[in-house]
């Protein structure tokens, strides 16, 4: 296939939706530590899960053995709403970075929720609304995951509750409105509406808030309110499963023009968007079919993979969730506030925790001043305004295409874009101000955070 | 062609995209009144309209024959960044309304500019660097256009200052922040750059502005400046032109399935995306090959079609632009300040007022908090934030819709959705909150514009 005969977008046609998601677990050869109950240190059972998560979720969370699980037809018929979303062969990046690399993003952001969390959002209610659940809880920081599940429960008819971080309702009110346009209830966090909420406000009356807290504020009151429960965002093996539409589709539209990725890269928070784009390339890679290189990009400012210890920790900052075996800062880091995108998280995916230990990916961390330089020469050569937490995959991705001009390879560069920066334009004015600096924490901040790892036997 | 057979959204592959827009002017019977220079009341010629702006575009602007105009090669590449832009079936809204009638909408909000306005500012600037122009000033009110044409002179490599006016580039610093983004110079108008801002400055120091004396300002620094231009983005006819791609596009994507609209609607502020849309199902209209009812929708606060006069006026309040014959509510109308969306402006197209004039499509006015109602409905259906604009063509179409229901018939709607609202959560934040008021201005307000039309023989 020339060059030439590639175009800028690829759009597959609706009936090439996957009907299917791709469960990496199933071609893993060890699979990821099973979560743990923190009562009892015993591995998670679906009765556990059942008083905070949807039962069809929680079937999802814990099968390691089916390679493809069905997407029900209503699902599907969501995701025709926005999806396929393209995937794009950046041309004018190409150009004007004068690389003989072939450089394709799958670029998720065109959606009101303004990211690809959107995909799991529509999988997570439609289940609940099966179900018969009447409302459901969540927490949100940089606003994207509320909005999709805010437009998601507005489709479906579920009443929505979102613990949004305080600070951030307070920053993004633009983010809150358009939560509050679909419908939702939007309850800055801590707030006097949990235990855990007031606990916190009774120690620390000033406090913003940080996304821990509002986890565990979300939680509380789903266990606690009848027909209810909580859906989160992301970490978690269903969400990194319904994300994998996003690696299928891209997949599929490489294949129709036999082009097989040397190098794929994605930011890493949580993990899902990541984990969703890599999963097909991921298994073929895991049989050896392959070997791809496959590379996570976190804040230098939160570096969970390459700073960080593979250990169960909580997943939240209230410790009330289950324990998990994953890359972690400790439950008790929080980064620092100069740090203006997501991927705050200390934690990341139990399975791409899992496939980062066992070296089937690598990871890189970048310093958002950078970041915000390769946001802005991305915008300037292709026209799309990213996501703090989407340029750091670009930062990476001109970095190897650079590296590609050094070397004279032609490498085919996949990467994530995973959202737009319409509501992280505080981020960009203080970067055009130049008032941006960067942030790494010492060896003695993250041996703070490593200390809030829980007191238990890590070696199972 | 069986209904589902249609699919949500219907991308044109890149190789049919457009390569020439079609001249509606070359169909009409007879021509709108020419453009006249201010000072001798004579028709406008190109060598008048040379200080002002691009040469190519001038061309344009005087072009009533040439039915079909060929589209220069980089901007059709230019173009390949966000367009073939998605022609959506609006299965949930018909679901939701159950409505017989078959809805479609030509969406033109993916891209970082929110809107279609990038598709005339990429021509524009295109002629400009190949005129070798190094420098561009405009103006703009909501940011839509600034930000496009920001986008489009990063890409092309020219100058620009966009004179932002005041009480925008304070209410929205976040829209300032992307135009900053992407390298363009913002000057809240009036400002001290300008002997015209300096005026107005003098007299009303306390001014927030307005889009007639941002218009002053970017064609006096244009005109004063080498090798500088100005560049409009609506109203005149080279703007139509440029917008044709969006109805070239949909009419391409409708004929696949054999659909033909019985009814076209559009919001109409300066006209440039009503008359982009409509332009070839008008062609086939004035040449007697079909009857398709089309529709202005404007606000009821700004209602030129509807309660204007159809009179020679300038184009901007400074009275420093040629002047146009057209639907006018004169050029010292200033719509209320509560009126939150775009489609502010005191005139209309002299091409859609003509078509007006002659009956070849009507006009409707809708009240804001009805606009508004029509957008969080539309959001909660089709997962599209919109932009107020786009809003006023919603309610039309739902209205629509539903005398459809009323009466039994399956019409097919077809209605431009210019844009996303992410930048207007400040007026749903008032909508969401209840604090959203509609004006309608009385006869005698009227009566206040139209004493500002000029003093000069109107039947020529």
């Amino acid at each position: 296939m020339k060059n030439y005969d590639i175009p800028y977008k690829t759009y597959l046609s609706e009936s090439e939706l996957p009907d299917k998601w791709i469960n990496v677990k199933a071609f893993m050869k060890s699979q990821h530590d099973p979560f743990l109950n923190p009562a009892t240190l015993e591995p998670c059972t679906a009765e556990d899960l059942k008083p905070v998560f949807c039962d069809d979720v929680i079937k999802q969370e814990l099968d390691c053995t089916t390679p493809y699980i069905d997407i029900p037809e209503e699902i599907v018929s969501f995701y025709k709403m926005y999806r396929p979303s393209p995937l794009v062969r950046a041309y004018c990046l190409e150009k004007a970075l004068g690389t003989p690399a072939h450089i394709y993003y799958k670029f998720e952001g065109n959606n009101t929720s303004g990211s690809h969390k959107l995909n799991s959002a529509a999988a997570q209610v439609y289940y609940a609304k099966k179900q018969g659940l009447t409302s459901l809880t969540t927490e949100t920081g940089a606003g994207q995951w509320g909005t999709a599940l805010a437009m998601a429960t507005a489709y479906f008819g579920i009443d929505l509750t979102v613990y949004m971080v305080k600070v951030s309702s307070l920053q993004k009110p633009y983010r809150k409105a358009v939560i509050e346009t679909y419908g939702a209830k939007v309850v800055p966090s801590p707030s006097d509406t949990t235990a855990a909420g007031r606990a916190i406000l009774a120690k620390m009356p000033e406090t913003g808030g940080s996304l821990g807290c509002a986890i565990s504020e979300a939680v509380e009151t789903a266990t606690n309110t009848p027909n209810c429960r909580y859906v989160l965002g992301s970490v978690l093996d269903h969400v990194l499963l319904h994300q994998t539409v996003i690696g299928l589709e891209a997949k599929k539209a490489l294949d129709k023009y036999g082009v097989t990725p040397d190098v794929i890269i994605g930011c890493a928070g949580g993990g899902s968007n990541l984990g969703g784009l890599i999963a097909p390339f991921m298994a073929d890679k895991l049989q050896g079919k392959t070997d791809t290189d496959i590379v996570a990009v976190e804040p230098a400012s939160c570096p969970s993979l390459t700073r960080g210890l593979y250990k169960y920790d909580f997943c939240d900052t209230g410790r009330m969730t289950p324990l998990a075996r994953m890359y972690s800062l400790g439950s008790g880091f929080i980064p620092s506030a100069n740090h203006a995108g997501g991927l705050r998280y200390h934690g990341m995916s139990p399975i791409l925790s899992k496939l980062y230990h066992d070296k089937y990916m690598r990871a890189v961390s970048v310093e958002q001043t950078k970041v915000f330089e390769a946001a802005e020469y991305f915008a300037k050569t292709e026209g799309i305004l990213p996501a703090p937490e989407s340029a750091h995959a670009i930062k990476a991705a001109l970095d190897e295409a650079l590296e590609c001009k050094r070397t004279g390879q032609a490498k085919n560069i996949l990467f994530g874009l995973t959202g737009t920066g319409y509501f992280d334009l505080k981020a960009y004015m203080e970067y055009n101000a130049g008032n941006m600096t960067d942030y790494v924490p010492t060896d003695a901040e993250l041996q703070k955070g490593f200390a809030s790892f829980p007191d238990i036997p890590q070696n199972r």
